[in-house]
């Protein structure tokens, strides 16, 4: 599978007033992550490729994460993602963050490849994930 | 069992530039709301039962949330949140957003009810959650 | 002037690792501080009245803000937002927060009343702000 | 003067339905642009420098920026940071954001060196800033 891995560096805004990571943010960095994996798969920014492929974006529809050890400010993280699964019109995401070389976290992802739908336009519909996307995101 | 039930209205920097709440908004909507149902359990705020329990929180241990129907600016929420297990020093916590009637996310947690570890100030251990609070939470 | 006036509690995620809010959180509260000062002046929420008069929205150019008294998780203060200029094109809104009775922060913003330059589509450009409106929030 | 330089590419939870950069997150870059000027003054991360130095940190006092070009998803901004005034206990800092080689943002910090007041425990007091700290900022 492609992998993307990503140093982030802790900030004080990162933290809440027990002084470790605000688990949300976390939140925040793993979607940020989904997106450079796909830029790595698709050799384009977000706008480009959702433009490309015709689609609205990737909608998370399923998420959770085990939070094994906190992280503090100025820690530095390593977050690794790659697709753990990938369907018709789905596909799965797995993070996990390394703090030195221990397992911190552990963070799973679903998401819908999303177009508008053609009957009703203010609605949108899983569209067929292209095979050069999959081909890309499975490496 | 008890539940704490409260409005929330979606506000412009809530969302994204799909227009739709930015994912990692809602996981501090749910902290949020885990605060102030443990307020309504013991009848203080959270700076105040920690010290009156002697813990240093109820950190997150695992999350996972299902997004069934997005949210836009501008809507109004309602998220209910009660325990939905409490074992001797843990606990899952289950959110229901609600928007009109229909279920729009459901979220669920897990915590612990952490205080300094003994043999190791630098470390937090999981202590015995006080009957009366898993009794409150009982409702 | 029009005024409006609402109370924030401060929640867990807001504060940072010094216990205190983390300033930014303070401008978010702003910004949808001015954003329900609007739909008070205009009867309408936000994505409303940009569509009915046509605009895009009223992108901030120039904010500043004086932190005078700290807040922490769990206090409740009031923000009252009102208009202290009006111009053709641009407005400046001020934004008291009070903790209790005294005067925590005073915060200013200049905005423009901002929509699609007819002369490149790609580009915004001032639009003289209804006089309805200002009018509404003149009170 | 002593100047902080980084990039800082802008992510899609960073802007807000117009897609475009929700101005509270540049004051979050800010705050940890600040924290790096000073880290690269003192050699140290700001819990390290404080503690080093017995202060409780450098809370803002007032700030202020001026938004002159707006940015969006997937652009990479630069952010040069330096002091602009330096006085007995408190400081200012200026921030400008360049895109491409325009300038997007300028903004402005005053912050105070900060510490537990002897004649009141639960204050903070202006301390004077350490020599060897205004003379690296002085660079």
């Amino acid at each position: 599978m492609l992998v993307n891995s990503r140093d982030v560096e802790i900030e004080w805004g990162d933290c809440d007033a027990a002084g470790i990571v605000f688990y949300p943010r976390y939140f925040a960095m793993f979607d940020a992550s989904t997106a450079y994996l796909l830029e790595k798969a698709t050799g384009m920014k977000k706008i480009a490729w959702t433009k490309h492929y015709g689609i609205v974006g990737i909608p998370m529809v399923d998420t959770g994460a085990k939070f094994i050890i906190p992280s503090r400010y100025g820690d530095v993280i390593r977050i690794e993602t790659q697709a753990s699964g990938i369907r018709r019109s789905s596909f799965d995401i797995l993070h996990k963050v390394y703090k030195s070389e221990a397992l911190a976290i552990e963070a799973r992802e679903t998401r819908v490849w999303a177009g508008v739908d053609p009957d009703n336009p203010d609605r949108i519909k899983g569209y067929a994930i292209p095979d050069e996307v999959a081909a890309a995101l499975r490496g």
